[in-house]
């Protein structure tokens, strides 16, 4: 039996779920982006020092690095994006639709490992 | 005759000068902040897309270091800073008033030279 490291390693994509996974992707980075944007304007609103606007400056950063340091499109990693995207609650059990049934199984295990080991980000804490 | 950098470097400032420098240098400062924090609600108002949120990112860091760059209180550059304000907008002819008419006419002629040499940064454009 595959190790889930190996599992995700030699996952293989067909065409149909290529596009599923593209779409769930695209689906989670627009709400990230969308979120951060609500976040960001919320925060402006409440601006009122300086020490304000460059708190602001450090979020938009931080936002920003952590986009781009999740959201890459391989598919060799895919499944951990995923997995820490569903975690996060960027991504929904229901964008999964169109994955294999293994695929989905692993990307809510490792949802759950992460969860257990990292901690839940709270990232989008309020949102369902 | 002093050249006008053995002038600003060996200036000598009495305890009034000092206050009023001090008052001159708080005075443009706060105007740079405020014109700062306004223009980036401005900015954010207008956000739409992730990429206007990442140019308003740039502008907040860009600013910032401007800032931090610009506004450093020594005696020994003071009269070059305060060139450097006049000819920007953010320090008014007025705010010298306390200073030796040397001083002032030192720091007039330096915007004069700053606008001559570099141009008008325009980053008060629109200001009186």
């Amino acid at each position: 039996m595959e190790s889930p490291e190996q599992f995700i390693k030699h996952a293989s994509w067909s065409p149909a779920e290529k596009k599923a996974a593209r779409r769930a992707f695209d689906e989670a980075l627009g709400r990230h982006l969308s979120a951060t944007i609500a976040e960001a304007k919320r925060r402006m609103a409440k601006v009122v020092e300086p020490a304000d606007l460059w708190e602001l400056e450090t979020y938009l950063t931080e936002s920003r690095k952590t986009i781009d340091r999740v959201y890459r499109y391989r598919y060799s990693d895919l499944l951990q994006v995923f997995s820490i995207l569903l975690r996060d609650g960027w991504l929904k059990e229901a964008d999964l639709i169109g994955l294999q049934p293994e695929k989905i199984a692993e990307v809510k295990n490792g949802a759950e490992a992460f969860r257990r080991i990292f901690g839940d980000t709270g990232e989008t804490s309020g949102r369902s």
